[in-house]
């Protein structure tokens, strides 16, 4: 099943979304808000994938064409959303960059981060910066929506209470980062408001792609219409999102609609080192820190600039027929303006 | 005015509470949730300090009987929480402990942490841990709500938006602290779910007691109903409320109902040191984990224990004639049963 949310009011209005992602039907009558659809999930998904199968079939008489400008990121807003960083490459490429070790734990503890939830960005809203010298640079991810989750559930238990799957930018001041974490509290200032894929998808729509709490297809970004990057998202994944929403709910309970996302997706070279470019014949990157720091390994000094006001990012999963699952997140980057 | 939330269904039921907290009553007509309010504060608040004034003059029919047990959080959830460490003697006692020096910036630059706002404990909720080994801490803090704060606000600009204050008790595991911040994402594991007072009030409500965005009243914590602690919280607080929400929002924009914390409050002693335990003629703490640092420094080692299963805590604050403000957040400690 596939949902999305039409970008009206704070929390928005749900609507079902056809696979092909051509056409969408209201269900008022189900559930007004996926906040609300997700706080009653067992009772209401199997009503929503009644209609989602009508919709298919072309038996929705109230169907209307789909205008991905008009949706809202599937949650417009979020009472929980925590961040890991799951594909370790990343992590190795940012301390090695700086000429440090990566802890032996991290291969067994994973990195999360708590984020602000009040008001993402819809998929094609503009990132607004205050200055160009905050370093401004995407992340692609994948993340999950959860129903309630236990304090202390374990992997196998946690993978039942995922829902929904989508993309996120993780939108990051690299420029803001390592004051903010030399204070030791986390991202804080450096995590302004991430986006999210306008489609979300129940876990079946992916068929076998979706494996071992993973998602075993390639991520596809593009920067000012070039492609930057299309790493796998399955096999670097070194903690599944079972493992990540456990991680989450180690010492509390998740309210239904918790957002645990992926980190940054990136894999290393065949040989094991840091990935190569797009242009270089390699996969690319998600992010512009990582060529920044797979430069800086190479020649001393990261050459590729951050956004800049005017760029564009563009991040996206196909299948392995070439069909978007999710749409796009397609976003400007402009200097914010005081209102 | 003051405001409170019934324990029903996920957000609750607001209420408007009288001034000595004895009578309350429902306004389903104006907001049936708090979040509803403040959501639309400026054309809603002038309808409930109506209903308030009438409270308080005896003329509201349908009033009844306030029964604290029955009262949630005033957001029994939110989609920002945001906890800062605005006295710096709290921060400078943890690092003394340790041996480090606390780094010049802190004076000028806040610190904050985001928190989790899913699912916070009612006021007198059991506090559920796994174990305590994982050094069960409260924080006795203050609190302000915010509307809808825009982004890069100065201080001057955020008091405008400091719509209701309330007391915290940020609920912390010590034995998890320095595992989680020395891998740099912040606290994550280490700060499960907090609880707020009862009841929450409008800063006039607070007369001159809330002066220069602080409230200049002393907190008053009870162990196992002993005094433990009663610091005064203004004078120490080194960066007021409107700092703090202008520091939030610095790039990015707050969500109507955002929560932004004080940090633990914390006096030094009349000689700037450590402040004495309230046994010894001090003021005392609003933590444990300060009175032990006090007694490392001291004595070499931590003699305090942590919270044990069947530790109750109880936070309240009182104005200059001794009538409780907020009511009081009073918590056992329990062990987690999974259910």
């Amino acid at each position: 099943m596939k949902l999305a949310t039409l970008n009206k009011g704070r929390d928005g209005e749900l609507i079902v979304v056809s696979r092909d992602l051509t056409r969408a039907v209201r269900v008022p009558g189900i559930a007004v808000t996926l906040q609300q659809a997700i706080e009653d999930w067992d009772s209401l998904a199997p009503r929503l994938e009644k209609v989602y199968a009508a919709l298919n079939g072309g038996q929705e008489d109230d169907a209307f064409n789909l205008d991905m400008a008009k949706l809202h990121s599937p949650l417009p807003r979020s009472y929980h959303w925590a961040d890991g960083s799951a594909y370790l490459n990343h992590v190795q490429l940012v301390r090695q960059a700086r000429g440090a070790e990566m802890p032996e734990t991290f291969w067994s503890d994973p990195l999360m981060y708590q984020g602000g939830g009040d008001q993402f960005l819809a998929p094609t809203e503009d990132i607004e910066a205050i200055s160009e010298d905050h370093g401004i640079d995407f992340e692609g991810e994948i993340a999950v929506i959860t129903d309630d989750v236990p304090m202390a559930v374990t992997p196998e238990q946690a993978a039942g209470h995922i829902k929904l799957v989508m993309l996120v930018n993780d939108v990051s001041l690299r420029g803001l980062i390592p004051g903010e974490l030399a204070k030791g509290f986390g991202f804080f200032q450096a995590k302004p408001a991430s986006s999210f894929s306008p489609i979300c998808v129940t876990p079946d729509e992916l068929g076998d792609a979706w494996r071992d709490g993973k998602v075993h297809l390639p991520l596809t970004v593009h920067l000012n219409g070039e492609k930057f990057g299309e790493p796998e998202a399955g096999p670097d994944m070194i903690f599944s999102f079972p493992q990540l929403v456990a991680h989450a709910a180690k010492t509390r309970y998740l309210g239904a609609g918790a957002i645990v996302g992926s980190g940054t997706v990136s894999n290393p070279g065949p040989d094991g080192g840091p990935g190569k470019p797009v242009a270089d014949g390699g996969v690319g990157y998600s992010c512009l820190a990582e060529v920044r720091m797979v430069e800086k390994i190479l020649h001393g000094d990261s050459r590729t600039p951050f956004m800049r006001f005017g760029d564009r990012v563009r991040i996206e999963m196909f299948d392995r027929q070439g069909q978007s699952i999710f749409g796009a997140i397609d976003q400007q980057v402009v200097k914010y303006q005081p209102k």
